[in-house]
């Protein structure tokens, strides 16, 4: 196979990104400081990569065959040099790296933030311990020896006061225990009822917001700041294994995945994966992570983009400034900045390909993140099986699954996405959310309708987490249309439904942009056909379905902020008309946003035609967490998983071809609890 | 610990059945022909067994410690000797094993059909076989050369014509393809367009039902029967691999579970196990296969019993006679008799304890029907996780379940059964369906509303499957309380909910027995609290909760036979008050029924009260089976699940003792395609 280098759809290495920060500063004035915010490939546009990708998949590549330009995408600001002309501008330009030069270059508009960077929180941090009003707010807790504070920066929610669109930070306040002289001693169980607010720009704190620190009974607005002793009614709440009371557990014995022959994938170019008849490519981007693109299964195509496009997680606590606890994990700051470096024998078992990434610092230059997005095998128990009950003999197949797996950690919490693809031509999108819940401080004895108490003093809120998964179709081929399927009750009639056990299956055709919500009492599911080709057995358009998960949709009231920054979890599905960069769910810009913008709702209001067209689906689902006490201190993963099955796509079973081999190391045992006291058959 | 055998919730060994069955004859009357339907364990009723399993718990249990009697329950159906005296009476017989006594003996109504025996379906075959009409009807279809005929026995569905209530069998009718020289040549894909019908007390073919072979255009009843070549349209559709056309595929590589100390879990008595703090008893019956008992976590109660209560499956396809396409694969035969044999390396990986069960054959004789429950580890991803993001520390365990598995044939159909026990606290009963979808012959080039073609010749028809699990918890002791607990919008309001981003969480207390639904649009849950008792930390009731999937309920009409056979099936939950013996969600005798009866509509409109009484919890979920054409041959694993998770119930997450340990035998690849390309790392 013809070796070509880079792919058009391959991360930057670090040459390239190295190469488009010099190109940047190259063209910035001697009167700007450039700080980057991220800098990652500029995809190409849809109609100039498609024919590159089929003359890939058919083998033609050559050489000298003309491919889209190489370009990145870079989001940096530009300031002044000195102190008083800090007034920022952002800016997104396209580098063209093969030409060396710049060719777009977007400002961004006054009514948007540019997402944050890390470097960013790190300066609240230090602004805050250097504030002489922090300090001497914090000096009124009267903390017991050894304890330190601990500022824990966080995006500030939806900007709600009038005119206010400012580059503001909050700081969710903890103390920590030094006595343990253990780092990782876990701070969140003393909570401090303040957040700083940070003025970016200005680089100052610009108020302490005071917190509640009642139970149900009480105001939602102490009428007083809250001083003198603070967390003395708190307790320690360790998770790291050598602070644990009983120390671990003794009686796990090893269950290790052993792949002797190694694992049964193979990746070319650094992203081109094959494995089971599947062939995709993975990227890392600093906006979503891992990203899956060009999927085929035995040499026909299924998609040509998955990826996590957006999440929210909006607290429900009513007390002032908690509604400003609503994180967009993907869009305030790019979720790639948050991912975690994987590490072999723990994410995952077995034999692991791992892929490094590319972020970059304010100063432009490419860091390699390692291990970002591990790929690996696992079994998922039986995947098909018969037994004849005539002859007793029965065939049963495992169900090998492969993962492209990565996961972020945020402040306190994590999560886990899996992207999951089996045997039978299915993918599926995992997630799993796990980390320490957000509890805010409570008076000893109380109790609250706004959380539960998990730990003495600490109140963890309520709050929701919506995904939204963005599945860019090519049942086929581009053009593919959504069809709404339903099963539905029949009344019983003599003409019709003689015995009243008929339900009627029906379709309809989704013909324009629009929402639409799961309803499992009528087993509604989404099938994304390609109405132009039929499947030779069934006579029924080739397609894939979704079956939206049937979670619950954002709480928040319909006029709130919280609510309007999130319109994409409002429901389930939207069907959108593909455009080149639309990628986001709830636009590009929801970092302290009043309002969803250049989201899945404004695309639906486009109106557009979707009948065999090229269609994206978004669907949105998630979790509604009321935390328990078993999720503290850090909580047993919660599962959450979207399906995407093809539906008369294939002629047969695609797994059909598994081979049904025993597995000869399984061994038997009698059950004795010891070793030693029966040897094992 | 004290050695006591048998455990009153021990299986009858072979001896105990075949002690049974004597007691049995040794009291039938030499006029009688005794014929076994199923023996076994009569579980004591719970006022008896509780002080003896507190007892036990507490370690007190001495060997000359009272115990509950050890019964049998004995099914049989007594007839006269002569070919004229064939009318059955069916008795259910309680015996005292150790008095060795008969102490009840219950005469089945005429309102009920006794559940069917495998050994009743051979007789159909052998009389369909040697039946005139049936052979006569079958010439008229002119099947090539080559091809003989199966006759699959099914229940007889809802009895539907006035004043029938019959001991009847009807047959689906298949052609082989004997030129395979292969026993298991897939013959579901010759379907034949008949149904004969057996009275079984007559030993006779009473009617062949002529199936309509049409397409949606076409009139439910075909005008006449159909003659002449039936299966020439069809096409082989073969799933053994040494029948696959082109062979299995190549490049699956193995991937094995290796546990080198052997399990983690301990088994005593053949049913006590314990593991990872968990600690229960599993037993094996004919009619409900595995059951879980008396399931402690640390020492502390949990649930008294664990079950698969029942499932009902209707076909769709409104042409007659298909309404009678209606299994309830628990209460109509014993999903106990259709148990699979488990076998090391297929059906699960690793270090694998199995059970076997006792069935009898006609005669009575206890024979072990080998491995048919088995019981293993599993890894399932990451448990928990969190990395401090100041140090860069990340902690993070392995989910590990433990499995009790047992699988099931059913004619065309199997079922996968596990009941899983994670670290964390939850409980977990998990189905998988799959096997080969239900087919009838559809005319060349014709498409149906009622099902889908899957193979030339073959339209799968639509259907459900609802399961029904029964629940019976002893949350920290046997007097409960059900909670519907919702999470519903409230609107903005300056006083309480100033930013619109408030949600109120509502308990509602079922007081007396009821029915209820799923409604996650609500985020509805159902905890099952000891309201006796509080957690020490949050101070709310300890419980266990419920999500009960939200997936279709039964969709015939209402006043269909189909439905009302299958009450269970009309809402997602029941609560209803213990009483001993009611163990089945549609009532003990389902063959062949029109309605619903001891079912749980029955036991809910006894309005008791649940208020802190002994609660059961009765979960409905299901699939609707519209087949895909990638169902066929042998469908991938469809899969569902209800979980049982603790609420409050720990005073944290009770897997934060789980080491963290690294496994050391995974390992890195570099992902080239094959080993000699590049060393793995």
């Amino acid at each position: 196979m013809f070796k070509y280098s880079p792919h058009p759809l391959s991360p930057l290495s670090i040459e390239e990104t190295n190469l488009a920060r010099d190109i940047i500063l190259a063209n910035s004035s001697s009167q700007e400081v450039v700080q980057f915010r991220m800098t990652y490939t500029q995809e190409p546009k849809k109609a100039e990569l498609i024919p590159f990708l089929e003359l890939e998949h058919s083998g033609q590549l050559r050489s000298d065959t003309p491919r889209p330009a190489r370009c990145a995408r870079v989001h940096y600001v530009s300031t002044g040099k000195t102190q008083k002309d800090r007034r920022a501008t952002e800016v997104e330009a396209t580098v063209d790296l093969t030409e060396k030069k710049i060719i777009s270059k977007d400002v961004l508009g006054s009514e948007f933030l540019a997402g944050l960077s890390t470097w960013e929180f790190d300066i609240l941090v230090d602004v805050c311990k250097a504030s002489p009003m922090f300090k001497e707010r914090v000096a009124q807790f009267e903390l017991p020896p050894g304890f330190d504070i601990i500022v824990e920066p966080w995006p500030y929610g939806g900007m709600d006061r009038p005119g206010e669109l400012r580059r503001y930070f909050q700081g969710l306040c903890f103390a920590i225990d030094t006595s343990t002289k253990n780092p990782d001693s876990n701070y969140y169980s003393y909570p401090l009822p303040i957040i700083p607010v940070m003025d970016f720009e200005k680089r100052e704190i610009v108020r302490i917001d005071e917190l509640a620190t009642g139970g149900g009974d009480d105001e939602l607005v102490a009428k007083a700041p809250r001083t003198g002793p603070i967390i003395q009614h708190c307790a320690p709440a360790e998770y790291v294994p050598e602070l644990l009371p009983g120390g671990t557990r003794k009686d796990l014995k090893p269950l290790s995945v052993v792949q002797p022959d190694g694992p049964s994938f193979s990746v070319k170019d650094e992203s081109l994966i094959e494995w089971q008849k599947w062939r995709f490519r993975v990227s890392f981007n600093p906006r979503e992570g891992a990203v899956i693109h060009d999927v085929h299964y035995d040499g026909r195509s299924v998609l040509y983009r998955l990826s996590l496009s957006e999440m929210t997680v909006p607290y429900a606590d009513p007390r002032p400034p908690f509604h400003r606890k609503q994180a967009f994990d993907f869009g305030d700051g790019g979720i790639g900045h948050a991912v975690n470096n994987l590490t072999l024998g723990c994410d995952c078992l077995g034999v692991i390909k791992y892929f490094d990434g590319v972020l970059v610092g304010a100063d432009g230059t490419g860091e390699k993140a390692k291990h970002v997005i591990c790929l690996h095998e696992q079994d998922n128990g039986i995947g098909w099986k018969h037994t004849n009950w005539m002859t007793g003999r029965a065939v049963s197949t495992r169900r090998r699954e492969l993962i492209v797996q990565f996961i972020i950690t945020l402040a306190n919490y994590e999560y886990i996405f899996n992207y999951k693809f089996d045997q039978a031509g299915a993918i599926s999108v995992e997630t799993r959310a796990t980390g320490i819940v957000s509890v805010v401080n409570i008076d000893p004895g109380k109790t609250s309708p706004w959380g539960n108490v998990v730990n003495p003093g600490a109140l963890a809120q309520n709050h929701q987490h919506i995904f939204c998964v963005r599945i860019d179709p090519a049942i086929d081929g581009h053009k593919n249309t959504v069809v709404q399927n339903e099963s539905l009750p029949v009344r019983r009639d003599a003409r019709t439904n003689p015995n009243g056990n008929f339900y009627q299956v029906k379709d309809t055709i989704l013909s324009t942009s629009t929402s639409a919500d799961a309803c499992p009492e009528n087993n509604r599911i989404f099938k994304i056909q390609n109405l132009d080709k039929k499947n030779p057995v069934s006579g029924r358009p080739v397609g894939y379905k979704i079956n939206p998960p049937p979670t619950q949709k954002v709480l928040a009231d319909p006029n709130s902020i919280q609510a309007q920054r999130c319109a994409f979890a409002t429901h389930h599905l939207w069907v959108t008309k593909y455009r080149d960069g639309e990628l986001y769910a709830a636009g590009e810009y929801p970092l302290s946003s009043k309002k969803e913008s250049g989201g899945v709702a404004d695309m639906v209001a486009r109106n557009d035609d979707l009948l065999q067209e090229d269609v994206v689906v978004w669907s949105s689902f998630g979790l509604t967490h009321n935390p328990r006490v078993e999720d503290w201190p850090v909580m047993p993963v919660e599962i959450l998983e979207l399906n995407i099955v093809p539906v008369d796509f294939f002629t047969a079973n695609p797994a059909l071809d598994v081979p049904s081999d025993k597995d000869i190391t399984s061994k038997l045992t009698n059950g004795a609890c010891c070793k030693s006291e029966a040897p094992r058959l």
